[in-house]
């Protein structure tokens, strides 16, 4: 197992030998070792090699100046300055909760930014203000609307962080997909095949194959088939990709730029790098946060406390998976993939860094 | 087929004879009417009959007083006295678009009301001021949390409208649940089985009889089964319910009121009434509203221009379906089903009205 640490700290080194300043660079340690902390690696580490190689081969830019557009009382235009996703992020998220302070709200649309990695992360940043955080981003295409057979639309996840009293706050964070990229490329690996109603062929019909997506594939959005109401997933993706990206000035739909190093930009984009949404509201504004917070502690009860299905142990309240996870990595130590430091082997060779290597436990 | 005026006069003079206002009255008869032209029709007379008999055993105030509780630059806490949901809900979604107006954005959480009809109608009153609206209810306890046993959480639509420019705006409006209860009850009246995934029985496993519902069984949550992202559409059901009922003091999970007369209120509830929440977004608030339009043209355009999946015809833009129903019956007249006028023939007679019978087609 890895020391967070010892982790937060290689993070750091590798990104100041990419021209990264020290704040931008713990700011995007923080938010890689809080997702490993989360067990959401495929948002953690796995991520680093690229945001390096994409600074290297000047897709990100090392030294950004994010700044204000356009503001009203409860919104702000934010121009990321093609930043890395996290630095950008957690800026914009700031400026919600200043807002929200003001306004009651606040309301942060997002152009010229790049991968954001958990979106949890940012609407988190609400809680110890008494706000509910609401965050969002769109991605590259890889998700079919109803009746397309092509992938028009990215994974656009959707994260909403709820304080409450004695009780954890609810944070809910949930692509708007029927599956996550990283699964099918799991069972891709392994050679497995996956049931219908996650993914399509490049002529909208149903597949089974997980290589499908490298033959003009598509994955199906939330709900899988018509049926089952995948036209509402295409709604909630669509809802993300519209206030992400055409709100800010962004790309959208299937221009979204791709989020690693080795694909090409497409010509003649539409707008500004990738696009996020971003919202805080101050419970007070509406109510006190004295009774919210005790009527928050009830639901968080009473849905923990329904009776399960059985065969099922207990009714989860969103988030407590993760906070479980946190609670726990941080004590044992973060679990590292094998494959994520071979990735970055050469990077601290190119770089000039000592070689690192987990001599615990990979997978 | 009905003429929409005379089905219009029919609503409003009922509603009068229950003690309704004259404005109330025709509020409450264009939501209901919106919704035959849009073929909801679920959410259209079908209702009228329970808005009456709740009014009449005074279970909906007649003459409401809504009112401001608490606001700030963006937010407005709203108690809706009781009344119908229609009259409340328009009055509250005014609220945001001034707020909008004001501070960029406008956010108006409600408690204290009732059922609200369609969400789509509120979130369109945004457009003509070149705004984004979102609407947003809870409802009552028919959809189970992914592994609970139990149905804790109502069916809680989501409905979000974008102006666009040349193109109609785009309107997504979806139930947050598998399958909508009124799909399952006519299955049921038919005698007919569903396919596994959509329902469950009191023990929390897979159900395929639609009677199920009044067995103690629930629908499952948007994504259907965990496989498929049932905990996705459980944080989203959860979401809007906080947002509503918790943010605003109204009734949440499973002490929402129901929306039918025949069945009695729980004893000691946590809050007032049914809530929801509407949101505003000045477009111009973030850039302006001729690059925004014509970036949502584009957008539309390429979704709708997208290669289909064989064996359809094209692709969808959310709200496309429920405009051209209403471009046609506006011309054709509305369709009635036979039931409602039934159910409805009895509170005329009560209320000493003539009888009302459409000769033309029923369904």
């Amino acid at each position: 197992m890895a020391d967070q640490q010892i982790l937060r700290e290689l993070i750091t080194n590798l990104l100041s030998k990419c021209g990264i300043s020290n704040e931008h660079a713990h700011i995007t340690a923080d938010l890689l070792i809080a997702a490993e902390l989360r067990d959401i690696p495929s948002h953690g580490l796995l991520r680093l090699a690229d945001y390096a190689r994409m600074i290297l081969n000047g897709r990100i830019n090392p030294n950004p100046n994010p700044r204000i557009l356009h503001e009203s009382p409860s919104t702000i235009l934010y121009d990321g300055d093609n930043g890395l996703g996290p630095v950008v992020s957690v800026k914009a998220m700031e400026l919600a909760i200043k807002k929200a302070g003001q306004a009651g709200t606040g309301w942060v649309a997002v152009q010229n930014s790049n991968h954001f990695g958990i979106a949890a992360y940012y609407s988190m940043m609400a809680l110890e203000h008494d706000m509910i955080g609401i965050s969002m981003t769109n991605a590259n295409p890889l998700v079919a609307p109803t009746f397309s057979a092509e992938g028009l639309l990215g994974t656009n996840p959707i994260a909403i962080a709820v304080p409450a009293g004695e009780e954890p706050p609810l944070v809910a964070d949930f692509a708007t997909a029927a599956i996550a990229r990283g699964k099918v490329d799991l069972l891709h690996k392994k050679g497995m095949s996956i049931a219908e109603g996650f993914l399509q062929d490049k002529e909208g019909q149903p597949a089974t194959d997980p290589g499908i997506l490298t033959k003009g594939g598509a994955i199906l959005p939330l709900g899988s088939t018509r049926d089952y109401g995948s036209h509402k997933g295409y709604c909630l993706a669509a809802s993300v990709d519209i206030l992400s990206a055409v709100l800010s000035g962004a790309n959208f739909g299937p221009f979204v730029p791709p989020s690693v190093a080795y694909l090409p930009l497409k010509d003649n984009l539409p707008g500004k790098g990738t696009g996020h949404f971003f919202g805080a509201m101050r419970i007070d504004a509406f109510r006190t946060s004295v009774s919210f917070k005790k009527d928050m502690d009830t639901w968080i009860r009473l849905f923990r406390g329904a009776t399960p299905a059985s065969g099922h142990a207990r009714v989860i309240i969103p988030g407590e998976p993760e906070r479980e996870a946190e609670a726990r990595n941080k004590i044992n130590g973060i679990r590292m993939q094998k494959k994520v430091l071979e990735q970055l082997q050469p990077l601290f060779t190119e770089l000039g860094m000592e070689p690192y290597m987990d001599n615990s436990e990979l997978y």
